[in-house]
């Protein structure tokens, strides 16, 4: 297979953690006769400084002529004090929209060897291996109009939650696809009990139930959801959510692990390229030491060889090196318990290369 | 001192532990020579079975003409099927609008005795001790248009986020007063990052900072809380968030404890009445067996004798009580561990009573 990679290493630890996951794709390039190729392109910080905008056309470009995206991080403290639209997170915000990312899957899964890395206790979580999917292009993040106005009581601000019913449609759709090859469970939050647009996602949602029959749907209120992951987290499988809701429900999930530098994503549209980053930020109090955690962003890079590529043999085997690899007792500083032996990027990397 | 108080049984367990509470504000009365006088309203399911409307407007009277509403809890499947604006909910977000509660107070704190009751490890939750201020009358609970629309691509739907300024500044505000008479720092919790109603949020949140340089005050984006709120609950003093949010946030903050049967809420305005209740649902499953855990409403009753009243010493008394109960062994079936004595409702407001 031959596919053509956008390679944005972005902010802060992001190019540590790329260059980490660039080279185990090597590794597996040349192990199942794969030829992948990159092009590396700007966005966030580093694009506001050298070029003027955290989103230049010619990384949308490139981006678009290629098979896959794979991110580091954007942003930092640097940045913090621009004004809105000259922010990294606006190149995020645009990259997503301008390949019409809109679901964002992000699995949670307990690592056996991390267990007590968290401040759950183990029974909790031991087994709980679930997946949020975010709707990632609609919602509060894009709606119009998004102002500030003079009213006759002063000044009002504004932000609109809006949603296309076919943009519901397509991201529960994608639940259901998703829960069919997993454990065929998908729980629809939403805060239908308030707002008008949870009704509609609620409908939505047990339209597109009918046609999958082996798929059981369950609804829950967002506050009791943020109750639920924290109270019993195993009852997951598939949680499907509108873009505010999933930013804040998948952030909380991701705690439940206890090593946010563990965990992978993937942002994936209806065709074309899809964008794969670790959850975790650009973390600049470590950046250019070589310590960074790079294993959220290798196994980012196992979830494009399976979701875009269909490669799953390729995904597995990068899967189970990074578990041999936290079961023989290496670990990077972020996940290391009192006395274990801490590995920096590069020989962690290494690490999961020769597994 | 003579006090008026509207009370609202509502739906479920609500009128076994608001009879509990009013037993405990009895004797409270008794012991410190005041004398609490009681209405009786109705809200939520037993107002649309009786009255036809979750929001008789009796029962807006009765609240407006009296000087502090106990609540315990509204709905049920029973209504779940209604239209929007029969449901139960409509009754509790609709005297909220009448009474202007903008703020929702929601402290959090470890009970010691019952630490082990949480999904989370001891040592995380151990002295914890927060306050959840939501804002409680704006934002996408009331925000207009919310509504379905027929556009070109088919059908759409619009909620709205809609803050006046000065409702983000006295909400803030009242965080900010809080924290005086706590530990002194206040966490704004916003995603200023998307949302231009975040960033006003902040900016007032600076605003009013300057006013209390003996508060500290800290940003913090929603998703970041959401984790932190698990990582290390221990920093937070006072949280202030806007509605949706703090819907959220609260909820997820409960769970730190262990036991929703434990927690009491607060609900006030500028002047009129404030309304306190328990943070549990009706919990229709054991309704009416007697066995519901009173001692959210009993500490809710606490809460409107101290903020409302401003009796500090009879809320004090309460609150100990309750711990002493607690620390004693009894408990009620929700928070009871195996071999623990299990006391009903009764017994239990009479063990609590007792102290
Ligand atoms: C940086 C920010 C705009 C972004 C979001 O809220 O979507 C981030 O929190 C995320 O979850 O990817
Ligand atoms: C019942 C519902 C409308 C309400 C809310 O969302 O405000 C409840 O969840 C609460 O937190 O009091």
């Amino acid at each position: 297979m031959k596919k053509k990679l956008t390679v944005i290493p972005g902010d802060g630890i992001g190019p540590e953690v790329i260059n980490a996951a660039v080279k185990v794709l090597d590794v597996i390039g040349d192990k199942y006769n794969h030829e992948f190729t990159y092009h590396y392109a700007k966005l966030g910080g580093i694009a506001i400084d050298e070029e003027g905008t955290p989103l230049p056309q010619e990384t949308i470009d490139l981006c678009k002529a290629s098979d896959g995206v794979l991110l580091g991080a954007v942003g930092g403290p640097k940045w913090d004090k621009l004004p809105g639209h000259m922010r990294p997170e606006k190149g995020l915000l645009g990259i997503r929209k301008a390949l019409e990312l809109y679901a964002n899957l992000r699995p949670v899964t307990a690592q056996r060897s991390l267990l007590d890395a968290s401040t759950l206790k183990r029974e909790v979580i031991e087994g709980v291996d679930l997946m949020i999917v975010r709707e990632l292009t609609g919602g509060l993040y894009f709606g119009q109009p998004q102002e500030r106005r003079q009213g006759p009581d002063g000044e009002v601000v504004v932000d609109t939650l809006y949603y296309k019913k076919s943009e519901i449609e397509r991201i529960i759709i994608k639940a259901f696809e998703l829960a069919r090859i997993r454990n065929k469970r998908v729980t629809s939050v939403d805060k239908a009990n308030v707002l008008e647009s949870s009704r509609l996602w609620r409908e939505v949602a047990e339209e597109v139930a009918k046609e999958y029959p082996d798929v059981q749907l369950e609804h829950m209120l967002v506050d009791n959801a943020a109750m639920q992951l924290i109270r019993n987290p195993k009852q997951f499988d598939v949680i499907v959510t509108e873009n505010m809701f999933g930013d804040i429900l998948s952030d909380e999930a991701s705690m439940l692990t206890g090593s946010l530098g563990m965990l992978p994503s993937a942002s994936i549209g209806s065709d074309g390229p899809g964008l794969f980053e670790p959850i975790h930020g650009s973390a600049p109090d470590i950046a250019g030491k070589g310590i960074a955690n790079p294993l959220a962003t290798i196994l980012s890079v196992a979830m494009m060889l399976r979701y875009s590529f269909f490669l799953s043999e390729e995904a597995d085997a990068i899967e189970t090196a990074v578990s041999n690899v936290l079961e023989a007792g290496y670990r990077t500083g972020d996940i290391a318990e009192k006395g274990e032996q801490i590995l920096n990027t590069e020989k962690m990397t290494d690490k999961v290369i020769e597994n």
